[in-house]
């Protein structure tokens, strides 16, 4: 046992847990759509930096879906060239050939899409069945692949669905699968809805590895929605994942609002894992100071826990 | 794996994990000894009385500390005879033996002392040392078995303390030593700056344990000022505790005031129990629909990311 500076948990590891985890920020993107004013394509460029300056090694930067969809990121031709050559890495999400045409031409070196677990989010999200989803992402990751570059595959609804409730296991294995059979590098296992619980997300892990997935090619991305991201992560980390999606300052999804499905709060992710003497290569201060900074931004206070408490002690 | 109905998350058991966990409530207590308005006395009854009629087994009623000390439960002598025939068990907090004499003279029959793991909030607390505040509850404890009433201690201060840093969990296991071996009935275990972590938690346990102390004496109490508690929670079950402190609503710290050090709130809590099939009595519905009503009685939203989510779903 160590003791720890002020803003800063003791720590005292636990047994079986690894003994590094790569956050996969998403506050930049999965936070910023979610926004309903427009955040200055300056600003996302800065946010980006100081993420990156944090510590943060894997920086998701913005999405080349179509303008229309996503009006928060229209800007994404712009903005990618101002981070590209910061030294982390920048994924940036593809909804199709067009989307990598764009990613591409920018020399992005890591891209992202996105598939559903449910018909009725394959649908409501992507206007297509879970298969032809499927289908138009197979050209998307052969020629990314052929270029070199790393894919990872979303995978949201894994853990219920608004519209069809329960999601069965088997079928969240059967797409995870098919994204890995087509040539993902990596999946993210989305908790879209925030319902999931701990023996859920055991109980998906285990039957992934029965089918063979290996687990370092899993990534879990939990939403806070019920309160249960932070729990449902040490589940996880107990099955071996190292790779967690979080979103600075909790960014994406207002708490106060009537769709409140916030993400999982990469500090309080951070102190968790910095408790637990799990290495993450972040600033917990300087994580703080920059969530601090986009609040600010944003003008509403950030829903992390722990953003809260330790800028408030600053003050 | 069972499906669940709107509102519940689904049910998939862990391994490992109790069938049962016994909640003990202290919104009416812990909760509200902390807001800045005056509740009118009431309207506290009415919030026990919805708490027991929502399932929970265990709610903590008031305290008969001396009122210039905590004058939001000076109504204690008028409160407690409006609730103490409710079918469940409604403890009280009592710092010494003229508030053990005032829950007497009430027919109380559960009582609870408050003790420090830590010299600087004994003091700060108490106006004692350790051990002095150990003195004043040993004729506090003896008096109460002999009269048949149940005692719980509570020890804060378990995992931090603002003053001193990081609390050693030998002085930790020495002051709960002390507490079960002037005869009290249980402990709970208080995190009270919110800043414990999963392995400190197992680390704690496991050296309880090591100690003599059966599991079945403590509860733990843990407060979401870093959103730790639940991963806590899951952490101190999976050790094999059942009895598990939470707050309705969230209620015990605004989280937007300088010192937030909001209670585990029971709803999020219920729904990770309800997840992993860990029967606890409670209707979650029901129990939503309290801390909704509470929140409305208080002017400001509940904390808890289940009552906002689920609230605004009924909307």
């Amino acid at each position: 046992m160590t003791t720890a500076g002020l803003g800063l948990p003791m720590t005292v590891p636990a047994p079986g847990l690894p003994a590094r985890v790569r956050i996969h920020e998403v506050g930049a993107r999965d936070g910023l759509q979610n926004e309903q004013g427009v955040v200055p394509t300056e600003v996302k460029a800065e946010f980006v930096r100081r993420l990156a300056d944090a510590g943060l090694t894997t920086v998701e930067a913005t999405s080349f879906v179509h303008p229309k969809w996503v009006p928060q990121l229209a800007d994404a031709e712009r903005l990618f060239p101002l981070v590209r050559d910061l030294p982390v890495a920048l994924p940036v999400l593809v909804p199709n050939e067009r989307g990598l045409d764009r990613a591409l031409a920018l020399e992005a070196t890591r891209v992202a899409v996105f598939a559903s677990a449910t018909e009725s989010f394959a649908q409501a999200n992507l206007n297509r069945t879970v298969d032809g989803a499927l289908a138009m992402f197979e050209p998307v990751v052969a020629r990314a692949k052929a270029a070199d570059v790393h894919v990872r595959g979303y995978l949201s609804m894994c853990f219920g669905d608004p519209w069809e409730g329960a999601v069965p296991v088997a079928q969240v294995v059967r797409v995870c699968r098919a994204l890995l059979d087509m040539g993902c590098d990596e999946l993210s296992l989305g908790d879209t809805i925030g319902v999931a619980t701990p023996g859920h997300v055991t109980a998906l892990l285990d039957a992934l590895g029965g089918a063979g997935v290996p687990v370092g090619a899993l990534g879990v991305h939990f939403h806070d929605t019920y309160g249960q991201a932070l729990a449902n992560t040490l589940a996880a980390l107990q099955r071996g994942v190292t790779t967690v999606d979080a979103s600075a300052g909790g960014l994406g999804g207002c708490p106060y609002a009537k769709s409140a499905t916030g993400n999982l709060a990469t500090e309080d992710l951070v102190w968790m894992l910095t408790g637990l003497g799990i290495d993450t290569g972040v600033d917990l201060g300087r994580l703080v100071a920059t969530s601090a900074w986009m609040a600010d931004r944003l003008g509403r206070p950030s829903p992390s826990r722990t953003v809260r408490a330790l800028s408030h002690k600053e003050q």
